[in-house]
């Protein structure tokens, strides 16, 4: 599955560089500015460009909604969303309880009155663009340090967006980085504030297969959920009330129920959150030899546990089905990823693309000039990078992996960064976004665990004991002036948690809205160690920016110089901003005598199930299989049912949830994963296995009709069953 | 890979019954008194029928030999032998030394003089049959017990044996039971006893893949040897001698160094081993629940212990190689059963077919008085035997599996037995097979590991502690009088394997020779221990005869009712006897979504290589591969060499070797191993998963000339390189 929010905040370290070369018809993740330049015949696409994204009105692009860390789609006239069931998962565990388990059994909201506020959720609609790259890049002074010049990009993007939202109101506003240090997008956005739960498939069928299947192919998960979009009595935005209506969206996709063939084209819009095709051999070396390592071990020790503690106690694994779910998708993604780099010998590769590169630069004085040292300034940067990394990782996971100093530590630099002027503030604390933010964190309060995150704090206390000279905490280190002996840690731990009180929603709203002092006159341990690590925090943040103004600088003139060696221009990385990209129904061979069928079936969904989790695939829906009940949607050609279909569009994390819409701009399925062989796919393209996988209609409306009962939503979508 | 001995070893407490139906092309390993019968043109042969198989002259079977547990082919008119790898493994281990690695490195024997004397190796020929049965079954009497029945049947058959190898004087006989209680053949073989290895290709070649692909598909395995049978300077069969000369076979086969294509005939001649196909659900309810469920987890444990002994040393790990591959290749061969039997619920299935059964005898009066109560009365001979099963898995294990006390045992029983009438004794120690066994036990001598075999010994009586009341082994017990405790162990054991001295070639050999009294003189407290066992090793072959009798009492009425019931007639199950069986090369669908095709290439052996065990194919070889260094045997449509081909035809253990025909009757490649899917092949048949494996010609050809450089092998094959 691709999830974005995890990776965001790993990859927050890094900066997105560069475009993909586009030598290849499937390749390519085309921003909606190119939409004109593409020949869509030739990828079997009979819709017009401009009915895909108009400038002047409105296009396909109009019924996609960036959900989230997802995308979706609306599939009514009434702001019925289809996405994935991993996306709507968050809502889902919300609503559910021990006695009330949406999650393993499913959900229907039988009439609109029983649809589940989704707290947390929003769903962003593209409404246009701007190039903003001359007002950006004016604010950058020669002199200026490189954090200062990131500073100065940052603060001017958001003088940008103030002044569009302004302009513009009711619209949201980003400035968007395209190519790093060199082009910048003004995006407008519609944005809907509340989003309900409508209907999701019992785990055994929206996670079949669960993380074992997860970047599998050939799967066999019905990862699709249906959410709805509300607004206002007076059909403006607005945050949950019980009074809202049905938001009426402008475009709405129309669902196609016969499906696709294989060797039929497709097409996908989407949100797709981050590659990184054309970044440096440095960087690849520092994500396979440092971060990666770290992050699978960590991760994986941390998934360990919570399993065990879930195994004891439905109740506590419903409170942490959402972490450990989280976790493993990311440390299941990086092993592909490893595996797929060493494969094939990327970083090397890239390395020798780079001598070559040099030589190009060498054979031509002017260019000499121009570019001479340029890569291994590059490469000084993430050598800075890794030199630090061990203590960079722990204060990270100090921020984030333990949930009550997660939430102490937004509550600290809540309560400084509010007392700035509002553009002066980090992002997450203007205005705009606070609101969000103060959402996220009361969210985030329900993930807490005592036993596992005292478990996690303590293991992230020993292992700061181990950092090398050089990289320790100070802040840590002044707490165990007897070095982190068990005793030692034992008495800080009771400490830390026995006199903590932060752990409610109301107590937690109070302390937002506190300045510095007043919440240093609580006296609460976990506060005192998030403002101890706080300056620790702000240290690492300047050294991001100064690494992101140095490659600000550095990577404009490595685009120009590829574009002047391999004589082709780019596309831009994903960077959570609109794109679309093209491809076909396809298999593919993993490896030598294998050859993978695009198109899977119920027959699979029988062979795989096992009764137990993750294989637990609902005894109503072994029956119907064995009845062959499969209604209008197991068309000639098949057995059974299709469940999933792959194809060889270019995707990447946000692009769950994205509609796949056949030649005609028809709903066919829901994009929801990659192969494991494509997990490589964020740092290279390779026709052979970049595959991505979707949950076939026929199977979204089979399960929706014959396990959900749900024909009131066949209906609104005028689907005759 | 599929070899016999051990799984004969184990099978040899059941009996095997029944045959297969032959209601489809492809199933059925057809006797060679069935040729005529077979619509050859059906099955894309275009050889004659009696130039397959000639009661009256030569065919191509002649060119066909067992080879010890195996199948070989003559492929020159010098004797020379084409089988596999893992056949010709033992005769490898035995030339090995750390110093001299053959089972690493490969072997090649530059002239006939360096061919290397591969002892215990037999080959036989078929020559010829006869129909036996009215003689075999006039010997049973009504009267008689089973036991008894069983040693009527045996005794007779010893007698038609002795007549007709005096009447042919230099030929072998077996008699052959074809089916259980009914159907007697008498076969003629040409033996020949010196049989020497030629060319065998480095592990990381001949077992590449090792464990981790036994049994699997895609696969990428060149398990191939050259050996070489060799007779007296007079032409006729002689044990080895150095002046012996190259056996001239008859007939030998034509390689077809152009190798086959997806969809292509095939045949295979060869002598499987043992088929289970029809027996009934009691049978397969008791290796599903009972026997193969022990035998894993013991196995499992021991090849653990090895497997630890041999990483610390590689002297040790070539002593213990041959014991750890027989044990992994049942037990993995034996949880594919487990899991295919599982995955198609074939006991109940067998169950469901036995309750028609039942309706259609319950049918007819007729019917009820000759067949009524038949298959309760199976069942029973079933429980019988899982009552007692514990006891005699454990004195089975401790007659064979602790080498010193397999080799005393066979000392104590060679005592016994050679004082008794030749035609009384059990068939080893006759004076016409006790030649093979007296070279098979001092073959077993070079097994002997003290540290292994210490364990493995003191499991053994641990397990022996632990055996429930009525199932004890009073001869162990009287050993223990206050209990199995640790203390006792350490003591016994020690005892018993610091006195011994049974570890000679000379010492067994002398032993081999001695009375029961003077073998009892010698002290020697191995051979105590085993004469202590040995009245129980008698009860378990007694009540084996008694289980057999009983069966073959019973089987042939359950073979006529089915007859009666399915209106079909049957072929018989395999039983070690000269075989043909049909087939095309072809992929298959392991699973929803996933085809495997039958032909894989050295680009698989490429992605597979790690330059670790059991993935370490040779630098010399990924070296040609890099340079696209393939000679001849890339043909058209191939990106490299192919490696290995799967086919539909109809294989089990003791076909391993085989050589794979085509249509023409030319050599195409040599039989190894079955895929996963199709290890429950032994109980039942499935056109969708039955599926063999051979090392393709062009593989063995490529091999044997760019890493062997043995070029003198290819010429005297005729193939132009």
């Amino acid at each position: 599955m691709n999830t974005t929010r995890i990776a965001r905040l790993l990859a927050s370290a890094c900066v997105f560089i560069l475009g993909a070369a586009s030598t290849r018809a499937d390749e390519g993740m085309w921003p909606i500015t190119e939409v004109a330049k593409i020949d869509l015949a030739a990828r079997g696409v009979q819709v017009a460009a401009k009915d895909i994204f108009n400038p002047e009105g409105l296009g396909l692009v109009n019924g996609v909604v960036q959900l989230t860390g997802c995308t979706g789609s609306f599939v009514s006239d009434r702001g019925l969303i289809l996405t994935n069931h991993h996306c709507a998962f968050g809502a889902i565990q919300d609503a559910s309880t021990k006695e009330r388990d949406y999650l393993a059994l499913g959900f229907l909201a039988r009439s609109l009155e029983d649809e589940i506020p989704a707290r947390g959720y929003t769903a962003r609609i593209t409404e246009s663009y701007r190039d903003v790259s001359a007002e950006v890049l004016a604010a950058v002074e020669p002199s200026m340090s490189p954090a200062e010049r990131t500073k100065a990009v940052e603060k001017k993007s958001k003088e940008i967006v103030a002044a569009a939202e302004k302009a513009n109101p009711g619209l949201r506003a980003e400035v968007a980085e395209m190519f790093a240090g060199k082009t910048y997008l003004l995006f407008l956005y519609t944005y809907l504030k509340d989003i309900r739960l409508v209907y999701a498939p019992p785990l055994g069928i929206g996670n079949f297969g669960g993380e074992e299947d997860n970047w599998v192919w050939p799967r066999h998960t019905g990862d699709f959920s249906f959410m709805r979009a509300y607004v206002g009595p007076d059909g403006r935005s607005a945050d949950y009330a019980p009074g809202n209506m049905p938001y009426r969206p402008r475009v709405f996709l129309k669902v196609a129920a016969e499906g696709v063939r294989e060797g039929d084209a497709i097409m996908i819009p989407g949100y797709p959150g981050r590659t990184f095709r054309h970044m440096t051999s440095h960087y690849l070396r520092f994500e396979e030899e440092v971060r990666m390592p770290a992050v699978v071990a960590w991760y994986d020790e941390q998934i360990g546990f919570m399993e065990e503690m879930g195994a004891a106690d439905r109740a506590v694994a419903l409170i942490l089905a959402g972490r450990i779910k989280g976790l493993a998708n990311t440390t299941k993604n990086y092993k592909g990823k490893l595996l797929g780099m060493k494969r094939l010998g990327l970083t090397a590769k890239r390395r020798a693309e780079e001598a070559e590169l040099g030589t190009f630069i060498a054979a031509d004085p002017k260019r000499r000039e121009a570019y001479a040292g340029l890569l291994d300034r590059i490469g000084r940067v993430y050598e800075e990078q890794a030199a630090t990394a061990s203590r960079e990782f722990l204060l990270s996971n100090l921020r984030s992996h333990v949930v009550p100093l997660a939430v102490a530590h937004t509550l600290v630099e809540a309560a400084i960064e509010r007392g700035k002027p509002d553009l002066e503030r980090e992002s997450a604390y203007m205005d705009r976004n606070f609101s969000q933010t103060r959402t996220r964190l009361l969210e985030r309060l329900k993930d807490f665990h005592a036993p596992t995150d005292r478990r996690f704090m303590r293991r992230l206390l020993e292992r700061a004991g181990e950092l090398p000279a050089g990289q320790r905490l100070a802040a840590l280190d002044a707490l165990f002036p007897n070095g982190y002996e068990p005793l030692a840690l034992d008495v800080f731990m009771e400490r830390l948690f026995g006199a903590a009180r932060l752990d409610t929603e109301d107590a937690v709203n109070a302390a937002l809205s506190m300045t510095p002092e007043k919440l240093a006159a609580l006296g609460d341990p976990l506060l005192d160690l998030a403002r101890a690590l706080y300056p620790d925090h702000l240290r690492v943040r300047e050294a991001e920016r100064a690494r992101k103004g140095a490659l600000d600088g550095l990577l404009p003139l490595l685009v120009e110089v590829k574009r002047q060696f391999l004589e082709k221009s780019f596309i831009p990385d994903a960077n959570s901003t609109l794109r679309l990209t093209f491809g076909r129904i396809r298999g593919y061979e993993p490896r030598d005598g294998v050859f993978y069928k695009p198109i899977t079936t119920l027959d699979g969904v029988a062979e795989k199930a096992t009764g137990r989790d993750p294989f637990d695939a609902p005894e109503a829906l072994l029956d119907l299989y064995k009845k062959k009940d499969f209604g209008r949607f197991a068309p000639e050609g098949f057995k059974s049912v299709p469940t999933c279909v792959l194809y060889d569009a270019d995707t990447t994390g946000g692009n769950s949830g994205s509609p796949v819409l056949n030649g005609r701009g028809e709903l066919v399925g829901v994009n929801f994963d990659r192969a494991f062989e494509a997990t490589i796919n964020d740092y290279a393209w390779s026709p052979d296995y970049s595959r991505s996988i979707a949950v076939d209609i026929r199977y979204v409306l089979w399960v929706t009709q014959k396990i959900g009962q749900a024909d009131r939503l066949l209906e609104e979508m005028n689907i005759t069953p």
